[in-house]
């Protein structure tokens, strides 16, 4: 099932960089991985914040709560869930 | 380049079924163009909505105003439009 | 898997009352055959509105989708989805 | 009477986590105390955030004021709290 | 119980201001009746504003649905429903 | 003359409990004092908020700000002030 | 005693443009009457928009308000209204 | 030129006494050097607030700029600033 | 003097269609007017939408709101003006 | 490609004056560059507040976005990106 998620992220002013360093090295291991499996099947930059925009497909909610609530960054961030399906005008079987 | 397209549709009641389902045929004709010219990248239906988050690949603004003021159903839609670009932890070159 | 779904109702002032009362009775007749068979899980009226909050119990996020845009009354509708999850503080393996 | 409560729970960066704890660890303990009474009739999370949905039944406004004040984690929550009551249609009597 | 109860009422220009005045004279033969029983409590106008602040007191929030969903002006309101409980500091036992 | 006052109450985690009680205590004393004289004619509490709802009858508005700005909390209040008077339909000279 | 009220005109397309001069000529000659009598203190314009900003100046919260219920163009009208008083820094004992 | 700017004052719990105490002595200073000129033209305090509502005369957008941003208590307002003009209808040739 | 001037436009459906060819025909013209003597400095459309950003130089506030009210759409507009002053980091005089 | 990019800055108190105006400088210096390389097109003050308005000139988003991520003042910013396109009815053909 897809969702459409948005992620603002937000290290507030003289957080340790060392360690926000170690959480964005942690983060993006954690998404290559679930991108890897399928899971996080897009991600794109929003313009101008440091936010982005992601597609998951899940076999549940719950899967999609606990994938959210484990990442690395999420105690900085603020999440949008939306709920999304095919669109049955798409040509293609398969896009996710 | 990338752009997040938000599309939510409202035709009034009362509107003539007939003019809605030509209307709807055409913006259906137009979608799948696109689509497979590539440049309508990714729709999803946003659930309980009659509403849509899409991907467009764009070379130019001008490019992705012409597209969406020429949109059969554009005088129903409200639209929001977003710049996006590629994140650089995607392990694709081309995710787009 | 659980959806909070909210339904406010807007039905237009002059609108023929005898069309109002079959498509209230055609909602009603839906609402109990989905309550039926489990999917729809919960209804409460909001004090004061002509509005509900429901729990949808729904296989996938299209199955959802397809119920809420095949309701009678859904045209009169503004409705917003939230995805939930069951919380593990709960004593009750089942509570839907 | 049912009441929606909506509670989102924000415990600061840098908050000691044992103290943390023990208040989570408090508040899982007065929540199932509430559920076994039939006070706390629903609660479930909400997908990618810190915050659930629940559904109260009590005998009055003032005691689920005072419910809620002495939460352990109120003092981190953010609470919207909306008055509901049984829908006519539901097939159940006893649907709570 | 008690309640806050905010209407703003809003009748179209172009309304027919015979039934228009016949709605109101029915609201407020229905008002002062409530009044009379204790029900709705307290009414003020709010300055500048076709709208009021009332504070109702009912034995639950079904019979309060009840009678806002009845009153004659009802499809011209909006209506924001807020539950109160009395205060500790109040001097009156009985302050409503 | 009579204005709603609508006050929420925000004393930050970590603040000085024993200064809060303080505080709370000459709030309660300013708030009876005034009750006593008719000038903070009700106040009610907000369902699961440290906040109430309350009407001032003032001789101005000069006086109404001089009471509120004095107020023992206000450093920690977020205040609005709406302009109220007697409704006509009401059936008692003196509903205040 | 004062108040700030803000005033949004909008007249509907369509509108029969005599009675809209009929109208705004009433409004013209209400104000003008309000101005001398040194109720209607202050008007301004706001820049790109029917609408204005004004200074009443008045004996009671009820007077306020049966001028504006009463103003020829208020049928047309959103409004603000917003409790003022002298401020103490202000080198005019009677800056009104 | 008039603008209508509105200033709300926000100094943080904690700040200290005796300097918020020196800014404030200032920014009256300030304030009436700017009234005799005739720049600050008007000045009232909102209700309950620790806000004010001002209109200024300035010969220039360049100006105005200048006198907000140089105010002692400038850090710590937020500044809402609406461009006004001289309403026709008004009496008074300099009403300002 | 330097204003941003931001408008949206909305045609109603049903607008008689040679009706909105003229207007925006003299819309246009009255913009190349203004274009050419230096008054509408900048003018750009929004991506996906009926609207745009533009730039005014203008004498005074009261030109301004004379020129637009006067556009042959402003009343299918909705209309936002705010004050701008040159930036002294830019390194162009008469940068406008 | 053209972009409105709005940012409000926000240096908290008590932030060191001197890394401020290092940051300022640094800001300063590299604003030029882009002004003077033609991709930051235009820059204006927002009257009474630490913003500015400003048009940006890029060949790409992703451009867009690296040049404000790396600005020296991004961490204090909060930013508005807007899509713009050339309007056709401007007289000039590179107006930007």
């Amino acid at each position: 099932m897809l969702f459409k998620v948005e992620m603002d992220v937000n290290i507030p002013l003289g957080f340790d960089p060392q360690e926000a360093a170690r959480l964005k090295a942690e983060e993006k291991a954690r998404f290559q991985e679930l991108q890897l499996a399928g899971t996080w099947r897009h991600i794109w930059r929003v313009v101008g914040q440091y936010a982005n925009v992601s597609i998951f497909d899940v076999p549940s909610n719950a899967e999609l709560h606990d994938i959210l609530m484990s990442l690395p960054l999420y105690p900085f961030m603020t999440v949008r869930v939306t709920a999304l399906c095919r669109h049955p005008s798409s040509a293609y079987e398969d896009d996710r």
